[in-house]
């Protein structure tokens, strides 16, 4: 999408230890144009699956996550990685090892958000490895419903996460895909899509 | 807000310790439409005030808040309740204690999402006590920014939280007040508006 590389490559920082920062308009503070922008431009290559699902992790995927299922009239829920005191009943749970906060390794879900029936989008702001999105598709596995695809803002091509994904023959959306970086020189190379 | 009362009553689930549940439908899995005409609500009252920046706090006030700045075609941000390893540079920092998570009792925004010269509504999905409504006040005044307003889903008018904020003289919009809740019988007491 021509609009967020133009974005990243402007506002974008990169740090070392394959870090990219972008969260002053896409994943902490939130252009709300922009991310209307991303979410009518995912709703036009999912629209014809019949989603009725947006399923994503907290907490900065959240805001895409909502906007997508606006636009698809449609429920959207969120993956915990802590439990809250009042949380009550069965949980849908899957390891997540996260790449900013290595200390959270269990996400969790209550049962009754997923069924069986869900038509799923799975959604997240970025993929590198793809351990959230792998999370999120083990959830959708144990809750027996359908995987419709998995849409992402950002990309990091260069680790591997979503070329796994498109092996299993899953149908990714991915806004940008970073195919290298450069923390020295501060140059992002975006692949052509 | 009629529309939010009756889906409260229909769907919430009063339980004890003054806990309303209301995950089904408002602040864990979400019912886009009616979060929707949450926002045009939010935004028909606040129109006027020239707000550039929503600003809430992780993860629940997220879906809320952005489908606000969608509306008043502005910047969201949201605090953070730990501090992430990419985060660098300056943050405003405030105590709040988690009516559900007690463990954590810090949120943090970096300096740059809040400026002096932001007119800035505040959001979150419930007001209890206040504690996050508080904290994130604290940050607005920290950066001498202008606070317009508040609003929130649903206040637990007994806990007074949002008539502490009403004696402040701070434009409080909630958009479904309870005033009595009872875990025994499930019956839920709405103030009239």
């Amino acid at each position: 999408m021509e609009l967020l590389e133009k974005e990243i490559a402007k506002k974008g920082k990169v740090l070392p230890g394959n870090v990219l920062k972008v969260g002053d308009f896409l994943n902490h503070q939130m252009d709300a144009s922009l991310l209307c922008a991303m979410a009518d431009e995912v709703c036009k290559h999912f629209f014809c699956y019949g989603i009725n699902k947006v399923l994503t992790v907290e907490a900065s995927g959240i805001a895409l996550a909502v906007l997508i299922a606006e636009r698809l009239d449609c429920k959207m829920a969120f993956a915990k990685k802590s439990k809250a005191l009042n949380a009550d009943g069965d949980f849908y749970s899957a390891e997540c090892v996260s790449f900013t906060r290595p200390d959270n390794n269990l996400i969790m879900l209550p049962k009754p958000y997923l069924l069986s029936t869900d038509k799923v989008l799975i959604v997240d702001d970025f993929l590198a490895v793809g351990n959230a999105t792998n999370a999120l598709r083990d959830m959708v596995k144990q809750a027996g419903a359908t995987l419709c695809g998995i849409t992402v803002a950002v990309e990091k091509g260069f680790q591997g996460g979503g070329d796994k994904i498109r092996a299993d023959g899953i149908d990714l959306l991915s806004l940008a895909i970073v195919d290298e970086m450069n923390p020295d020189t501060g140059k992002i190379v975006f692949r052509k899509q």
